[in-house]
């Protein structure tokens, strides 16, 4: 697998923006992932992997409960498979437990997966098709 | 710039390397940076991102610290820049404060410097020469 992109919880989208622009990354994508309760920016610089800023809708949301407890910062990392029934299975049977029981869509159409992060010593994995 | 790796602190190595080569990632280097007191884990998969696996050698450490302050997890992301000076200079100017005045050697052979995570709404950056 390859490293597909890195999650930030941010509470200030616009203000984050800022910062990684200066790095030279722009805003490939961006909108809601309603479902999640989530507004989104997908971030390209000049390499393959991206940066994905996550601000939450409310704060009884995954991202909105993740920055009350940690606060803003580094919270995912997601991988790319052709395949994410049967990365999901590998992992399952290495022990991981799946969030998502089944992929679910995601940010931009793709099929998504998230792995609790007791498995990876404390690292939320994203499985993303594609 | 592009993203060179993310750094993953981990309380065992071992452990941690484990769960990643199931992704099939590959321990592409492994040592001690002496001076940061971490063992280093750098682990390639089919992409152009690098997972750091730091592994603190004592508890009065910066990945030490970290761990008993925030237990393991996510830990930095690192940016790729052919003039380590020039970034640096740049984002002092946009207003972050450098952890490290001037670049300093790192694993590898490289030159680093880390700047601030308030900057950057908590998350800890670093600039890698390359």
């Amino acid at each position: 697998m390859r490293l597909h992109h890195v999650g930030i919880a941010v509470e200030d989208l616009e203000a984050a923006k800022a910062r990684y622009l200066l790095l030279g990354f722009r805003v490939e994508a961006e909108g809601e992932v309603a479902a999640q309760g989530v507004r989104v920016a997908m971030l390209r610089g000049e390499g393959e992997a991206l940066l994905e800023l996550l601000a939450p809708l409310g704060p009884e949301t995954p991202v909105g409960r993740f920055l009350a407890k940690r606060g803003p910062g580094l919270h995912h990392l997601a991988f790319a498979t052709p395949d994410i029934e049967g990365a999901l299975a590998a992992l399952r049977a290495a022990g991981a437990r799946p969030v998502d029981e089944t992929p679910r869509p995601g940010f931009g159409g793709h099929r998504v997966a998230f792995l609790h992060p007791s498995f990876a010593q404390g690292v939320l994995w994203e499985l993303v098709e594609g």
